[in-house]
């Protein structure tokens, strides 16, 4: 069976297509090139891509019939992760043209799995804050959310089934809520970074946007050699604990009609809902994580602070400054308040299948200046616990918003199965619009 | 004060006439490269050396009077460091004149701070336990140890008063004990790794060799924006726990004799002295050390297994072999098992200034093909602790022979005042000959 558009098919439909001969892979690839060719111009999701390159790749997987669980199905790489056969530019005109000898790890695993790699997918600078011409698909006068500005774009607008992202605050699951897609970032440390330009070497974390909770337990078996099964099934009756944060006045109504309507949809499901909320010493994440962030980046960027000072934003310059100026005493004394907090929330965790939080603020604003609001994502990055974004309804404007959905750390397959119960078996699609909503969001304290 | 030997002053000493203009950067450089040149036939502890850039180097901090606090003085890189005016060969013919676009953050660190980058020095294979041609300056016949060998014999032999090293298992401290010279790796992830090329991201940690505790001190706070002052003063009655581990088997009559010396001049000069056992759990530590080396070894070097198979050494080879066949599921659960005995050493060593255990098995062995036994060292580094060895005295073959000190992860400080303490006030210097030392090691059980 040949489909009519296979850039609309999901990475595991595709990989199982392709691995049956039903599909190959240069029909599948010259689809997803021809949607980028159609729709480039107005998303600019891509900071590099060369077709005939992919195309090659796509020949050479036809060509070679057996595979690994990827083979011939295409796949996006955010441009701060080392590409041999492309530029990896940082988002950075410091980095224009620069090409590296090796693959980063997971290029290289998903490359032995049989990946394609379609291209490089816009990032916001050094994957911080200054964006890159990205705009959401759903409504190109509005941001697509950044760091992984181009994942999430290229993947919510079907250029690609799934693309690497990276998260130090919220780069993965604020594009894949703003772009409408599952956005999924693992425990800390558990996804190869060999080969990444560091953000700040204590959060970054890499992690998936997809089109559904299954294409991210596959893209997770493949870069962690786990076996597991993909376990849609979950738990019969999962514990969920509803975890507003101590940002919930941040939350705006989309927001909490999106985590009401969700943890609603839970409860009719059958799972069971209890009030879950955080020690107030954990208010002090928000803060913690952005010393870290400042302080780590000034690091990270030491050489090009030294050598190109002039070609760094002034945002990115603001924060290597702060970094600067923030004591190595001051700096350990928050890594550890976090490893205090982590060590917490083990314990507190116990006996639930998963937290769900808010993903982000709201629906993705307008304008392509502003990235949006890392703060609902990065206190959960600061964590290092796993985390996954799936579209819960649609806001005021029609945008999609997503819910949070949080584990314990090392849990990843349990909270895939969760998140993959909570669509298929609650039935949350994000397709329903907020007026629509089982209830409507508190009023702010 | 212009000395006759400048490339015998330490780092501290170095920087301290430089800033005061009774040595001149060009005096200091040319003294090191001087000796490099009458020795590196021997030695070969430099993978790349460009001796008239260094001096170009030196001559501008010269004509810049002011500097940072290591102005004008030189320091080697070992060869897993991004230099973005030398070559990164990383001990592996497959980066055969690799350069790269920038400084990693540790080198980027160490110019702004005002250091010349004198060279690279040679590195096993990727940081692993393939050797390259260093020769143990102290017995031209011995390894220097490993990874970090050209640090360790270039320090040694008075090439260069400090080098960078990494530590994945005992790469800093081994070859610092079997060169008779200082070795310290801190606290895992508080040296920023941004452009180090990855062995195994979960242990991989920057370190120092050099010639005495106040360099290494001075070295960590350039490297972690730290304000404290050297700190030599130490603790007045420090208490110290004497930890045998559970490898004490391996210990050979020369590093029975190295510890019990350290102890006895500690208890001589007033230190209290009390025998710790880590729990019986933490035998399980060589064995999860070397699981995370391997699947982390397979996963950064995924590109080269892929592209480079056969310029891969045997031994290298088979780590990544060995890593592939291990399940993400056991992967992950080592990782936690670490986590659990980190966690427990926090208490446990709650009210103790350090622990003094093993350094290494014993002396440097003799022939260049093997770089001797990490588990002595490879135990503290999947602990994260901050560790350091210092020379305790000469066994039986007249080489020296040193041991370690470990404390708390965060008191990094605290653990070079106790090795300041224990130089300084309780004499350890290692000029003591295994014969006359204080007891003789035990009989092995």
């Amino acid at each position: 069976m040949a489909t009519e558009t296979p850039n609309e098919l999901s990475l595991a439909e595709s990989a199982r297509l392709v691995a049956a001969g039903e599909l190959s892979s240069t029909e599948l690839v010259a689809a997803c090139l021809d949607r980028i060719a159609a729709r480039e111009e107005d998303v600019q999701a891509w900071a590099s891509l060369d077709p005939e390159h992919a195309m090659a790749q796509a020949r050479a997987c036809d060509a070679a019939r057996a595979g690994g669980p990827l083979h011939g199905v295409p796949v996006g790489i955010k441009d701060v992760l080392d590409t041999a056969d492309l530029p990896t530019e940082m988002g950075s005109p410091i980095y224009k043209g620069n090409r590296t000898l090796s693959d980063s790890s997971a290029v290289a695993m998903l490359r032995a799995a049989g990946a394609v790699i379609l291209g490089k997918t816009v990032t916001c600078e050094f994957a911080g804050v200054a964006p890159g011409p990205t705009r959401n698909p759903l409504d190109l006068a509005r941001t697509p959310g950044g760091s992984s500005s181009g994942s999430g774009a290229a993947v919510a607008d079907r250029m690609v089934p799934m693309a690497l992202g990276t998260q130090t605050g919220g780069s993965v699951l604020r594009p894949a809520s703003f772009c409408g897609v599952v956005g999924f970032k693992p425990t800390y440390n558990t996804i190869n970074r060999a080969g990444l330009k560091f953000a700040a070497e204590n959060l970054d974390t890499i992690g998936f946007i997809a089109r559904s909770v299954e294409d991210v337990a596959l893209s997770l078996r493949v870069l962690t050699q786990r076996a597991d099964p993909p376990g849609s099934a979950g738990p019969a009756r999962p514990r969920i604990g509803l975890c507003r944060t101590y940002l919930w006045e941040k939350a705006e109504p989309e927001t909490r009609a999106a985590l009401d309507h969700a943890a609603a949809a839970a409860a009719a499901a059958g799972a069971e809902i209890v009030e879950f909320e955080l020690p107030a010493s954990f208010a002090g994440l928000t803060e913690a994580r952005e010393t870290i962030n400042n302080v780590e980046r000034a690091r990270s960027l030491a050489w090009e602070w030294a050598n190109h000072r002039a070609a760094i934003s002034v945002r990115m310059a603001r924060s290597i400054e702060l970094g600067q100026a923030i004591s190595g005493e001051t700096y350990h004394a928050t890594l550890q308040f976090a490893d205090t907090c982590r060590l917490a929330l083990d314990g507190l965790m116990e006996g639930f299948d998963a937290l769900i939080a808010p993903a982000v603020n709201g629906e993705a604003p307008v304008g392509l200046a502003y990235a949006g609001d890392p703060s609902f994502q990065g206190l959960w990055t600061l964590l290092h616990v796993p985390a996954i974004t799936v579209p819960a309804l649609r806001g005021s404007n029609g945008m999609p918003v997503g819910v949070q959905l949080v584990a314990r750390r090392y849990a990843d397959e349990a909270l895939l199965r969760t998140a993959g119960w909570l669509v298929e078996v609650a039935g949350l699609d994000g397709r329903k619009a907020m007026a629509d909503a089982a209830s409507p969001g508190r009023v702010p304290a």
